[in-house]
């Protein structure tokens, strides 16, 4: 069998935050394949033209990989299962390769834990948004639940704040900014300047311990 | 400094689930310390005197640990700030030692990973919800999120599945048994029978990709 391939998603033009994470743990022997998503900002999301140029994307690069000799290794970020690109692979080679999945440390968890505050104990209900959603959504699930964690922040962070102070949350919001990578930066999202964007951010609010198990 | 002390929660009488996980990977010179929850099942949840006597169990080890030289392991399952007891003696060694969370995968991440199927994609929503809360609570919340996770389960298992069918979510709900363990077990929670009672289970129902990212 050939050597070990090693493919991974990446913007065009980027180094790649997956292949970088591995940066030095590869063999020097390792096929790299990088899977550069072939739209950005150029179309809007939501139309059918972005939808076919995604799937085709998948469509191609399923057969690709499905087509190479020995074993592949395909580099995720977090979990492959949890809002991961991985699964528009995954659906496309189940029952044609044979197919193993490891679980992975979300990058919520990796978030929460730069707090240094327990996200959910007790009875606390999480609940887990993208900032993609219409606002009036992002309200109403906001003050449903104890803990939120929202994702897919970047441009929509104004959108999160709004939604956070209707919901009466604003205050208690986190913004943790590239966590757990270099630069980490974790903040009170209501200190964020509005002249400061944010990169790979997500916004937390911890739960409280509704039925607390200990009395303190 | 003294040798490697590792710590771990356990009932009372039990081997200890965390501590089984790492068997055959600590040094022959560590030394052991169980830290055996004092109540079980003789006492009601929700008591003043439960809330006692486990915050003077937490209480007492910290104290023991803070005393303690040299390094101190604490073995948690899944992630330690994500419903994980290990935040009850995190809040009071704060600033008392140097503390040091390592995040980890959660026991919910293992589960849907089991079950081959991608548990979020898109805009889906995702809430995690205790089987201990009340019925009502339970059936509000399963009908607002695409994405369900359902711990502690246990004895309310029968409240559960009363719960999700009321939802409309039964016939999509999926049971996770000793999820990542040996003798996993991954079922329809429609096909549990009803003398059957599952152990350390996780209720899922997957998402299905809210404003799909492709066109299939």
């Amino acid at each position: 069998r050939g050597g070990e391939t090693i493919a991974y998603f990446r913007k065009a033009g980027k180094r790649g935050q997956a292949r970088q994470i591995v940066e030095g743990m590869l063999r020097a022997d390792a096929v790299e394949l990088a899977m550069e998503y072939p739209v950005t900002t150029e179309i809007l999301f939501n139309t059918p033209e972005y939808n076919d140029i995604l799937a085709r994307f998948y469509d191609d690069w399923a057969e690709r990989l499905a087509a190479l000799p020995g074993e592949v290794v395909v580099l995720c970020e977090g979990d492959p299962f949890f809002y991961g690109s991985f699964m528009h692979l995954y659906t496309r080679l189940q029952g044609r390769v044979e197919l193993d999945v490891i679980p992975g440390i979300t990058g919520m968890t990796g978030c929460w834990n730069a707090t240094g505050v327990a996200i959910t104990w007790g009875d606390d209900v999480m609940t887990v948004l993208m900032a993609t959603l219409p606002e009036a959504d992002l309200v109403h699930h906001m003050g449903q639940s104890e803990a939120l964690v929202i994702m897919k922040t970047g441009r929509n962070l104004p959108k999160v704040r709004r939604a956070l102070a209707s919901a009466g949350r604003l205050d208690a919001a986190w913004l943790v900014e590239r966590g757990t990578m270099p630069q980490q930066r974790v903040m009170k999202l209501a200190d964020l300047q509005d002249n400061d964007t944010p990169y790979f951010a997500v916004v937390l609010v911890h739960g409280h311990g509704r039925r607390p198990e200990i009395a303190e």
